[in-house]
């Protein structure tokens, strides 16, 4: 079972592709997309090509998407909810079904506690993932997205590792 | 020239299609869109379906959208924002410039002031486009952005009309 992680931004979207079998988690590839183009429209077809691309290159089963975190920054939500609706479009158009997952449970889930940094996460997805070398951090949240829906999924049939932090 | 405005929204989507020619204005189309599904993937995907069926069928030769009032309600901004980024992408698919409009700037230009309600809207989108019945509010509002980029978005060589409320 193919996993896509995804941790959307409209300047920059972090993606990954893990594979789960029986037991085992294993790493396929990650990556970050750089949307194009001087207008928003342009950019958002940007991102949605090169998300089709991704989606078309490693032939996800299913996929996962950070739950936004809404704060009082009214117009970064406003971008953000364009670039997540873009994304989760091409997900739809693939047939993929979509888990949401909120940040803090992904970093429990990966971390072991819900208010862990970045470093803390990249070293976990490292851990969990052997081989896996993030592209950078929001490649790293979007492995550890696809990680927290192989657990909550119902991708996998196995009870929740406890993990801890190192 | 066609014109394609949009009233961007999830539950309702208003859309309202015009044509210039030389110093007039006539009325193609309007309506509204009205995603299904049950979840949020779905509902996107379902409108953009929708949408580029509207733009097929009507073959506008640019495009233009409200700017989106951001506001305290960071949720509702964020699925406005989702819905927004996925008419955007269908408007940008199809090659259309899209131009972007202030909710104020439209009333401005087709009432005559920048605080009318939607009855008055209703009424001088109506009187500019002799034998229109906008299917609602929301598509009278997407008309409206469509006679306001006739009249900024260099589709027209004419200056703006003084247009006074009834």
């Amino acid at each position: 079972m193919r996993i896509l992680g995804i941790d959307p931004g409209l300047r920059t979207l972090g993606w990954g592709v893990i594979e789960s079998r029986g037991s085992r988690l294993s790493h396929v590839a990650n990556g970050h997309l750089h949307p194009q183009g001087t207008d928003l429209a342009a950019r958002l077809l940007s991102l949605y090509e090169q998300l089709r691309d991704v989606v078309a290159r490693h032939a996800p089963d299913t996929a996962a998407i950070e739950q936004t975190f809404v704060n009082k920054d009214g117009a970064g939500t406003l971008k953000l909810g364009q670039a997540r609706g873009v994304a989760l479009l091409a997900l739809a158009e693939a047939g993929l079904s979509v888990g949401e997952y909120a940040p803090n449970k992904v970093k429990k889930t990966v971390v072991g506690v819900g208010h862990a940094d970045k470093v803390q996460v990249q070293h976990m997805v490292r851990l969990q993932l052997p081989g896996c070398e993030p592209a950078g951090a929001d490649a790293a949240d979007a492995l550890a997205i696809a990680i927290c829906h192989a657990y909550y999924g119902g991708v996998k049939e196995r009870p929740l590792r406890e993990v801890r932090t190192s």
